[in-house]
């Protein structure tokens, strides 16, 4: 039994060309139709084939969907959301994907018509990448989708079987408490590694190129989240600035007790908080949420085609 | 044409153990003798066959040796030192592997007689493992190892022959410029990850459990790091004092800056840094310092024996 037999995806990146190519798979005889902003996207998404109609409007997208995606910036979600208004077909149901949702939740409400059923989710899946080309049909198996409704009904329990179906596991969570929790495990995280990279290339005393070859020694970790979509990550800042800036002050309370502990040389302060983490690493492991291959899996010894080392 | 005929290992943790088969592997002639201070440990590295000799005092392991690998917590470089300085070998060259220089230089150089060489080292490669089981003989292939001789010579020529032979890149550096480098590149992402990790863990709002299930978000990356081992990282921060802190402070006042576009609403300011960033992972793509493969490379799809599902 599908939950959905027409389904319409706003926005053709990582996430939405994921969700296209999941669908294909797990659900073969739904009807997609997609749409991005970009023309370059469009032709991509027609080149790799898929969707059965990429539509150069949302608002020609959303005809007749019984669901509807919308993947696009948080910022975005306002007007795209005040784009497809007048062509929602009755009873659809409006679902996105962003990292955010109380604002999402807001701006879907406040857009669209009350004969649609709004259900704000976040599947918390992704990698570095972006674009069309960058998804693929597994990104959200084993993995967390949270879906945020004002009220809990059929229509969220249609796009759970839905989210399910493509792998994930759902939960229901109130908006508010979604954006504290993703403000810890994903915003700050991203926060701090797009600020260490950003100090690391701007020193004087030590050379850009002096980082890039020592990376190994852990910047380089950092590096791959401060590699994600900018646009994406802008807006979640802005979207979510509450939560993010009492994380971050929480943060950095703790980041100058860690100071201070140096500065004195207190061994036993560090020695205590370093133990302690690692069990933490293990719990993560232990649910599934990270490979346990030591150093993420990657492949020990040079790389395939080394490249010029980098004179000084 | 090998470096060094007689080669002894102070320290079986996860870089003793994986020199000691780099060198099996590579060198196979050279005569291997080892020591640790724990009895476990060296009861593994006997049933491992890692050393010719496994040897209950440090003292007994150097005798002869024509290197000796100091690979204990850079805290306990001085005292392993006076241990060892009287029965080392004429001309005995003294090296060591820990993430801190200037303070090993003065610790081997004020502990050990003058008719020994001391050339410290670093190679920066590694993983969040620890003890003999986690070394491998390939950590080094591909990875920088820096030397920090207080005069370049025949010694540090020979000591470079060693690690080239291991598959290392080596490159020769004044020990306070490398604690400099370090201190970003290595010293201050572990001390960020560490730090956010806890105030992960301590969090009233959201609870531990939230933190793991949806951790996938970019946290995840935090807590392998964060995983290292707790003594020698207590230690790091404790010997490299200044640089660390000194990095920290510019660290802070760029996340100040940030913290503050933030509450502004600058959106400007956060996509310009957010782009800029995704450059410099490119270069260390580039310069074989990590994988290219999007999330690392890790499995996507549901792990191979899920966990059970955590409670709320």
């Amino acid at each position: 039994m599908l939950s959905f037999a027409r389904v319409s995806i706003i926005g053709m990146g990582l996430i939405g060309s994921s969700l296209a190519r999941a669908i294909r798979v797990r659900m073969p005889t739904v009807r997609l139709s997609v749409s991005d902003s970009s023309a370059d996207v469009r032709a991509r998404v027609e080149a790799l084939g898929l969707a059965d109609d990429v539509c150069d409007l949302p608002a020609t997208a959303v005809i007749d969907a019984e669901l509807v995606i919308l993947c696009v910036p948080v910022g975005a979600m306002g007007a795209v959301a005040a784009e497809i208004a007048d062509d929602l077909a009755e009873g659809a149901v409006v679902t996105d994907v962003g990292s955010v949702k109380a604002s999402v939740l807001a701006a879907l409400t406040a857009a669209l018509p009350a004969h649609v059923h709004v259900v704000p989710g976040h599947p918390v899946a992704g990698t570095e990448r972006s674009g069309p080309d960058s998804g693929f049909a597994t990104l959200f198996e084993g993995r967390w989708c949270i879906l945020t409704p004002q009220q809990p009904g059929p229509a969220s329990r249609q796009l759970q079987a839905f989210w399910e179906r493509l792998g994930a596991k759902v939960e229901l969570m109130d908006a508010a408490h979604h954006d504290r929790v993703l403000a810890v495990t994903s915003h700050l995280p991203h926060l701090i590694a797009y600020s260490i990279v950003g100090t690391a290339s701007d020193l004087e005393t030590v050379t850009r190129s002096e980082v890039i070859k020592y990376s190994a020694g852990g910047f380089r970790d950092f590096t791959r989240i401060a590699a994600s979509d900018p646009v994406m990550w802008r807006d979640v800042f802005l979207t979510n600035r509450e939560a993010v800036l009492e994380t971050l002050g929480r943060f950095t309370e703790d980041l100058v007790a860690l100071q201070r502990a140096i500065r004195w040389g207190e061994g036993d302060t560090l020695e205590a908080l370093f133990t302690r983490t690692r069990a933490i690493r293990r719990s993560i492991i232990d649910e599934g949420q990270d490979t346990e291959a030591e150093d993420f899996g990657r492949p020990h010894g040079p790389p395939a085609e080394p490249a010029d080392e980098d004179p000084r």
